[in-house]
């Protein structure tokens, strides 16, 4: 993008949690620049600094304070949404920025499982993007949506990608113990986690169960996803825990393989975003740790070079009754959700969709920068 | 024991947090009275009330205060022994005490794998203490040892016997989300639980798949335990919760029974300790509940009429997998392990193991009592 | 209440926190007898065990499932009412229902600061039932209303109460660190609270600072009350503890007491309702701690013969600025908020205020059951 | 320092919790040159990624992996010596050291109220470095010690310096909220503090209310340090925070100030190690948050432009008792301990003591780099 102008982007739900991840995150974007913060009608033209309550450590970054919140809608001058909208009205904002020509990258699960909507990991299903030009034809949208996954499921099909292509994944045992983050800043009281464990969280099962892996790490045969076949167990619990999904996994594949196969299948892997550059990438999608009690939430949920977009893995080690188990932690509000969707734009970008081409000249380090002062 | 003399008892390690559970449970104890507590050589010839940091809520008995510590060993006034000791030092000095005659109930682990110790749930496998004979006559004993399971494994094999009873567990995949007093008073620094999860328990996981589940459930023959043919996998993890084990498990049976069948066999349990009323039992073994997100840990962990010693199980439904999947809970340090030594007290003096029977003089009212006065 | 019929009782708002306390205190009540249940318009016409999502351990007492909650308002089948509303429809229901001929004991901070209402600490100032003439009188209410403090006031009132009879309090510092559950089931989000502190609640050091002590402590001259002459300065924090409010206190009184005069004022306290023996009174109002390191809240929130009602004081030790220093503790929502009208109420029915006299048929017993069973 | 080579530093117990802070802090350090890494006895000759159980988050940097930990001793290799030694061995090897000619920046409080070693805040008495020459005279030392103090102190003298050069401290009430990391890390067992606050902390009351305040704000007039003349109360606490100690404090000054002139007097407070720019110098020493509920540990504990090193103090209003009442709010670990050394060594450097000089090539990032890189 050397000498290009930066594509103007918008968030929607910009004064919710995950609204202020995207617009953290955009801070000094080499590709991108935030333009438009959309909020609900109520509040819809106060200042960004009044209406939001910045959650994020560090304070709301001066220059965005003044933003007026515009309401959502057909009108707003940017070329990209990001949508941090809840699933309901997700579902019909979307269709109609869509329809308008913007183009959408959603974080809401309203669109994930439509057929014609990828459902995106840029390191695991980045071909799934050619589902875009039947989404456009079949709907008659100039624009498009794309998703990215729950935030449970972003980590566990993370792990599993290098794996399911090495010795492909036949059966899926998980057991996740999940952060309060991940249901919105009011979703979880004190007053049920404190010393406590509240083992269910609605619809989730449902999601890591039939909805988003075998869909991920499905084959897109230029007309449909034909999603991968195996079955997943889960179980998902509430933890007291701000940041960070951890769960516990056991696989059995096709093909037996080693620990040490297992351990070489993430070493090696370099996937797309990783071997483009891309700007929100991490240098490695997936860290491994050696010691006998990682990850650990707290301990490993900003780790990587990007903080909190890699998945980190651990406790390899054989299953008695599968084949391997292992942990795998990350952070949900960042690449689970904001980030999720930030580097699927990337990824359009990367590959033409959006026209403002060139990626080589994006840089890791102002995202870095960006997070990691939220991280303060 | 209408009109019989009590059976005088004594606990070793009183002064640690399972010894002052057993030094709780046992005030106004309708078979035991509480006669000797041991304490490490260090703290011996000292008051009770000066050597122990007591840490159950309430304040320690004020009859308790006054009593002299005494050194562990073959001196001690009483019949009956609980040991609340470290592995290393039960090793010994159990051995030593059951050689002079004692019959020792222990908590510790150092003899539940030896193939003539009897491994006791009382509900589970009260036929194993026929093992006692042959312990005895191997050994040269005139006392002798029983042992109760690792907290994580009594709620888990409490909850599969009636169906294992019922179908024949053949599989279980089983990860565990442990309170930190299962460690020990010490046992985890705040500095690695707040806001975080450790998922390593040193040695937990080799417990539940190989050691103890197989054992409690398996058959005695008359001269040996024959071990019961299934297979666990077990993930261990330590969440920020005080007391009270929660796991969640997928099971696999010889004959698949519809969920109706598991609750019914649940429903329907009433085990020899519920059937004789002995004083420690609840009156039901085990408690399902109907919610959508129970059991929970603060909730549920003292729940039924002797509270901590119920194992509490929901959330059952069909498993994509196995079977089914369900969820179980229990104390930890209760029916985990002061009370499961209780117990196996209680049950060997219903089966004529310890010159006091008549156990129909047994009420459960003064346990309970006991242990909520803890509770406040 | 030898041989009579029990005082009828209704709730206000018995779905929420505070209603299901009074609901759970009022199980077995030797005078009080549970009748009606009054829940939002929304609610009303559902099933007890529907429309509550019941909070307290232990699950809701059978026989409360099936009741239908009614709408409020002056039909309402009961002589007693006790008050668990928010403010502001406290301010017009209870009017309404005192001016209907009801008694309100309520928990609501409506009228705790009108000049003619009563606000009770039955150990504290049971004189100023005296107010309730006037009440009716300058209101033309043939019912009337008596209100208790907030939660934070009550124990630090409470504690200084004999100080103040003794050494007349001249100035007190007093530093709140306060449980999540005095902000209602969602009141603190558990995003805010985990490994945090919020030094903020709203109006709590106002009401602590000028609109409660000097009320509760001031005395009722027959048509008024002479506000008691102390300044008090409060900081009031939110920390990660479920239940009971913890405070550090520092007072300078007219006449300097000796440690141990303030030790000797609190261990002969013994006002009214112990005298008395209200039913829910615990048999001290006072108790000290004599450890370096208590009260503390998970340790001491129950203390007592009826758990929850007693304030616990420690670390009494000289202050180098005024007189003493040490801590208060105690339940928030038990003696805090539904304990406290419950209270209120067995001091008007022994003070002849209801029609049932004969106080000494109380027992403590029911209701220090009714609040362990939720404790489990 | 430009062209200058690197003063060479080492640590004293290098594998503690306070000794891995030295560590990190020294990373990228313009001035400091960590070389030699001291433990105990029993770890002197193991490689410090042996020895050490790396606490903060991220990994400990690969180059330090190999360092092999020495004994220490009068023959280690470098010039200044920071002490994270607890304080037993700190009064015997830190004079061992000193009187071998080294330079001793201690986080102990061995020697913290020795009249002839200063106890150091840069902000607040950089010229009570003047004491050394005594100290070096009075012993016979080439080298010499000093000391910064206790992490609860640190912040409340930080805060209140500023304004007691304007008004002057008369009367400080102060009650503190201390995360747990301020006891090491096992200080503080999980058990006692899931759901509690620990109302006490051995010997800190004696420190922050005679010891420390009033020799840190205390005159130097050439030959002893006059005590500053003001009185202190305090009220010590641990709550379940990790880190980031927050106090609230009422001051009452020799000239009442308006809250217009205390925020004044904080906002114009531009101390000697801001004006020389050292580099572990935050640009503001004392941040001043405007909103309503802030300052908060977890939010604020790193705020400031070298994370960790700043105040940050809010709430400011009226005290009803004395003149003002306000938060206080630091980090214990970085400024409360290592930092507080690591910056009174930029002092000394910065005032010739170290034979190093030209301290304007100082540059603040590469700190704030390795403190962020511990953050994530």
């Amino acid at each position: 993008m050397k000498g290009k102008a930066k594509i103007r982007v918008g968030v929607l739900g910009a004064t919710g949690a995950v609204g202020q991840r995207f617009v953290q995150m955009l801070q000094g974007h080499p590709w991108f620049e935030l333009s438009v913060l959309c909020a609900s009608q109520r509040n819809a033209g106060r200042r960004y600094g009044d209406a939001c309550n910045w959650l994020l450590r560090g304070d709301m970054p001066a220059h965005l304070q003044d933003i007026v919140l515009e309401e959502m809608g057909p009108g707003i001058d940017c070329q990209l949404v990001f949508s941090a909208l809840p699933s309901g009205p997700a579902r019909t904002m979307e269709a109609e920025l869509a329809a308008a020509g913007y183009v959408i990258c959603s974080n809401a699960s309203a669109y994930r499982y439509d057929p014609d909507v990828p459902l995106l990991i840029p390191e695991v299903n980045p071909e799934h993007v050619e589902m875009i030009d039947g989404q456009r034809r079949g709907r008659g949208w100039p624009g498009f949506i794309t998703t990215n996954p729950n935030c449970s499921t972003t980590h566990l099909v993370s792990a599993l990608h290098p794996l399911h292509e090495a010795f492909e994944v036949r059966k899926v045992f998980v057991v996740t113990m999940q952060a309060v983050s991940g249901a919105g800043y009011s979703g979880v009281t004190s007053m049920d986690i404190i010393d406590n464990v509240v083992p269910y969280i609605g619809s989730e099962e449902e999601k890591m169960e039939r909805r988003e892996p075998q869909k991920l790490l499905g084959r897109y045969d230029g007309t449909a996803v034909q999603a991968a076949d195996f079955v997943v167990s889960a179980h998902c619990n509430r933890v007291p825990v701000r940041n960070g999904h951890l769960a516990a996994v056991s696989v059995e594949f096709a093909r037996r393989p080693s620990l040490e196969d297992v351990r070489r299948a993430w070493a090696e892997y370099e996937p797309l975003p990783q071997r483009m550059g891309l700007p929100s990438a991490p240098e490695q999608a997936i860290l491994y740790r050696e010691e006998a009690d990682r990850p650990q939430p707290r301990m490993d949920r900003l780790a990587g070079s990007v903080p909190g977009m890699a998945t980190v893995v651990g406790r390899l080690r054989e299953d008695p009754l599968f084949h391997v188990k292992f942990l795998t932690l990350g952070h949900n509000t960042i690449r689970g959700a904001a980030g999720g969707s930030l580097l699927n734009a990337e990824l359009l970008v990367s590959q033409g969709y959006l026209d403002a081409g060139d990626e080589d000249a994006g840089s890791r380090m102002p995202v870095a920068d960006a997070i990691l002062d939220g991280v303060r």
